[in-house]
C-alpha cells in the first residue's frame, strides 16, 4: 500500500480516466462465447414428438425442454413449464395473475386489504421493484449466515394474513451469497401462515453457479412443501440466462400440479406459445445435467479469478480498516461489501467520480432504502481481469476516502 | 355435384377417415420454410451500436429492429418498441398495466366501476379471451363492409365512461376480412369519448398479408389520432409471426411518445430485455420494407391457391343453398362462412365427426356466444392443397346435412 496521503492517491486514481460498469451481474463476453455452439446446435426444426418448433403452440414448452429442466431442478417433467428467455418475467406474471385473479382456489390478492411480501435483505433489487411497482408492501427480513431470521419469519406469517408471499434466493443469494440451510428450507415449507394463499417465490437463479470447489446442494423445496402438507406453497424459478446467453436463454417454472395447471391456464391467455426453436436449440446444446455442470465449470474457470482478485485486493487495502467487511461467496455473481454505517452512498459517489459505476446505494433493499447505508454490491463478472484489478483498488480507495471525510 | 342423397354422400365422406385441423390460422410448413435462412442470417452478435446481443439489456429493442418496424409501420423509430415473439403478449400486458396501474396521467382502470371494451364482431377469440379472463366486460359492435357501425361506436363511447377501450383488427380482419375505410379510421381517431383514458387496441396483424393483387393501404391511425388532438389514443401492435416463423418471430408496439415511455417503464419491471439475438437475426433476414414485401409475395403464392380452392368448392357445393354466404377476403388468414341461423354449431359437429376440426362455434364472439349461431371460421393456411380440397367439400356437405336435419 502506498504511503502517500489518501486523497492524493484517490486523485491520482481518478486521473486514469477509467470507464467501468460494475453495476449489474452481467456475464463477460468470454462467458457468452462458451455457448456460441448454440447457433449451430439445430439440425432441423422437429421436436421428438414431431412438433414443428417454428409454428405456433406448445404453451407449456417442448417435452424435451421440460425433461431437461426437470432433471436440472430434480422435479418431474410434468411439474415444469419452460417458457421464453427471462425467469424474472415468469415471477412478475405469477404475481400479476395472483393479484388480478388469485392463486388456485382463492380470491384475487387485490381486494380490501393491502398485500405484503417478506423481503430477505440484502436482496435482489428487481424482485423488490416488482412489488413496489405493482403495489405490494414490503417488510425487511434480515438474512443470516444460514439463511434467514426464521423466528421472525414464522411469527410474522402466522399472525398477519396480509402477508401473501416472500422472495427467496435460496442459494448464493444476490448479493450476500447466503445459502439456506436444509433446516431453513424445511421451516419455510412447514411454517403456519395466516394467509392460506401464501406463496414462496423461490428464485433458484444460481443453482449451478458454484465458485468454490464444493458443489453445494440443498433440500428440495417442492418435496418439503408436499411433505409438510403445503404442496402449493412454493413456485420455483430458474433459467439458462447465466448458463448460455443472458438475453436469449430459456426460463422455467416448477411447482405443484395445481400451480402448473393454474399457470398454464393464465399464461395461455397471454401467449400462443413460447419460442420453441430456441428451446430445441438449448436442449440440443445443453443436453443434460452432466453437460450443464461441465459448462458451469468453464464459467467458474473464468469467474473465479475475478472474485479472487477482488477479495485479495480488498484484503490488501481494506483488511485493517475498522468496520469494513465483505462476503466471500461460494457461488453466484456478487460480493457484498459492508461499510461502516453511513458510508456506502458516499463511497459509490466517489467511485463514480473515478469512472467506476456501481449498483446504486440501497438497491439491495426494498424502496432503495438501506437503513444503515452500509451495503455495496460488487459485480465482478463483466469487466476483464485487468479492469477488475483497477476497479477493486478504486473502490477500496473510495471507501477509505469516504470514511476519512 | 353428386346426385346421391345428402346423408349417404356425407356417410361416404366420413369413410375417408380424414384427420384435418383447420381450427387455427397457422402458416403451413412451406411458408415457414421461406424463412429458414433466418438460421444463417447472423455473422456475429454485435448490433450497429456495438451492443452484444447475447447479453442482458435493451428493453426497447435494438435500434436497427426499431428502425425496421418503424419503416414497416410508417412510424418514427423512436415511437416503436420491439420485443420478443408474440404481439398478443404485448396486448395482454398493455391491458394488465392499464388495469393495475392506469394509462399515463390516469388512475388504474380497476376501481369502483366495471371496465368495458367494445368488440367488433365477428372478431378474434384471443382478444376476447384476454378481456374475459382479466375481468373486462365486452359489448358487441357489428362489423360492416367498410369497418364498423361507427354511429353506434360514437354513441356508446360518448355516453359511457366505463368504456375504456376497443379491439380493432383494421385490415383483413379475423375472421371477416374487413378493411376499415379511411373514414372509419378518422372517426375512431376523432370521436369524443366519455373516458379520458380510452385506448384503441390496434392489432395490425395482417398489414402486409395480401391475397389479392391489390396492396390495400390505410390511413395512419397514429397520425390521425395526433391530428385529432388524441395522440395517446391508439396503440399499434404488429409482429413477424406470419412473416417469418409463427412461434419464433419478433413483435412490435408503436404509439405516442407518452405511451412508449409508459410501456417502457412498466415492461422494464417485468424483464431485463428481449431476445436481441433473434431481433438481430430478423433484421439481417428481413432487411427492409421492400424485402419484406417480396417475402410476403412468396407467402401469397402459397396461400392464394388454398383460398381460391375453398371459394370455388363453396361456390360449387353451396352456391345455390339459401341463406348461406361467405367472405371473399382480399387478405389475411380466414374465410367467414355464414350459415342460416342456428346451423353453425351443428355443422362444426358434423365436420368433426368426419375428421375435420374447425374453430369452435361462437369463437368469433365475446364469451363464445354467436347470437345467431351462424358463423364458421375457415382457416385454409395450414393443410395442403389436396387436404383443403377434401376439407372444403366436407364442410359444405356437413353444412348441407345440418340444414336438412
Amino acid at each position: 500500500m502506498s504511503t502517500a496521503p489518501l486523497q492524493s492517491q484517490y486523485d491520482e486514481f481518478k486521473q486514469l480516466g477509467l470507464k467501468l460498469d460494475m453495476s449489474r451481474g452481467k456475464p463477460a463476453p468470454e462467458q457468452l462465447d462458451l455457448s456460441n455452439a448454440l447457433m449451430a446446435a439445430l439440425d432441423g426444426y422437429a421436436a421428438h414428438d414431431g412438433t414443428d418448433t417454428r409454428n405456433y403452440g406448445g404453451g407449456v414448452g417442448l417435452p424435451e425442454a421440460r425433461a431437461l429442466f426437470g432433471e436440472l431442478l430434480d422435479v418431474p417433467a410434468a411439474q415444469v413449464v419452460v417458457d421464453s428467455s427471462a425467469s424474472l418475467s415468469l415471477m412478475h406474471d405469477v404475481i400479476v395473475y395472483s393479484l388480478l385473479l388469485g392463486v388456485p382456489g382463492h380470491a384475487p390478492w387485490m381486494g380490501a386489504q393491502p398485500v405484503t411480501f417478506l423481503c430477505p435483505v440484502p436482496g435482489y433489487d428487481r424482485h423488490f421493484a416488482i412489488c413496489e411497482q405493482r403495489g405490494i408492501n414490503m417488510v425487511n427480513i434480515p438474512m443470516t449466515e444460514d439463511g434467514l431470521d426464521m423466528d421472525l419469519v414464522e411469527r410474522l406469517v402466522a399472525s398477519d394474513a396480509s402477508i401473501k408471499g416472500m422472495w427467496c434466493v435460496p442459494k448464493y443469494s444476490n448479493p450476500g451469497g447466503v445459502v439456506y440451510s436444509d433446516e431453513v428450507v424445511r421451516r419455510l415449507a412447514a411454517m403456519k401462515t395466516a394467509a392460506p394463499d401464501f406463496r414462496l417465490m423461490w428464485d433458484d437463479a444460481y443453482r449451478f453457479h458454484h465458485l468454490g470447489d464444493e458443489k453445494i446442494g440443498m433440500a428440495n423445496i417442492l418435496d418439503e412443501c408436499a411433505k409438510a402438507g403445503n404442496p402449493d406453497r412454493a413456485i420455483v424459478f430458474a433459467s439458462s440466462s447465466k448458463v448460455s446467453w443472458a438475453g436469449s436463454g430459456v426460463a422455467a417454472l416448477a411447482a405443484s400440479p395445481a400451480n402448473i395447471a393454474w399457470w398454464t391456464k393464465h399464461a395461455g391467455i397471454r401467449s400462443i406459445g413460447p419460442d420453441k426453436v430456441n428451446q430445441l436449440r438449448h436442449v440440443r446444446f445443453l443436453k443434460n445435467k452432466a453437460t450443464v455442470e461441465a459448462l458451469m465449470e468453464q464459467h467458474r474457470a473464468l469467474l473465479r479469478p475475478k472474485f479472487d482478485t477482488v477479495l485479495a485486493l480488498f484484503e490488501e487495502h481494506l483488511g485493517s480498516v475498522p468496520g469494513v467487511s465483505w462476503t466471500r461467496p461460494k457461488g453466484g455473481y456478487f460480493i457484498d461489501l459492508v461499510t461502516p454505517p453511513g458510508a456506502a452512498k458516499r463511497t459509490i459517489a466517489l467511485a463514480k467520480e473515478a469512472g467506476i459505476t456501481l449498483t446504486p446505494a440501497g438497491a439491495a433493499y426494498p424502496y432503495g432504502l438501506d437503513p444503515e447505508d452500509s451495503h455495496i454490491r460488487i459485480a465482478p463478472s463483466f469487466p476483464s481481469l485487468d479492469e477488475i484489478r483497477q476497479a477493486a483498488k478504486g473502490i477500496a480507495l473510495s471507501l477509505r476516502v469516504a470514511i476519512s471525510q
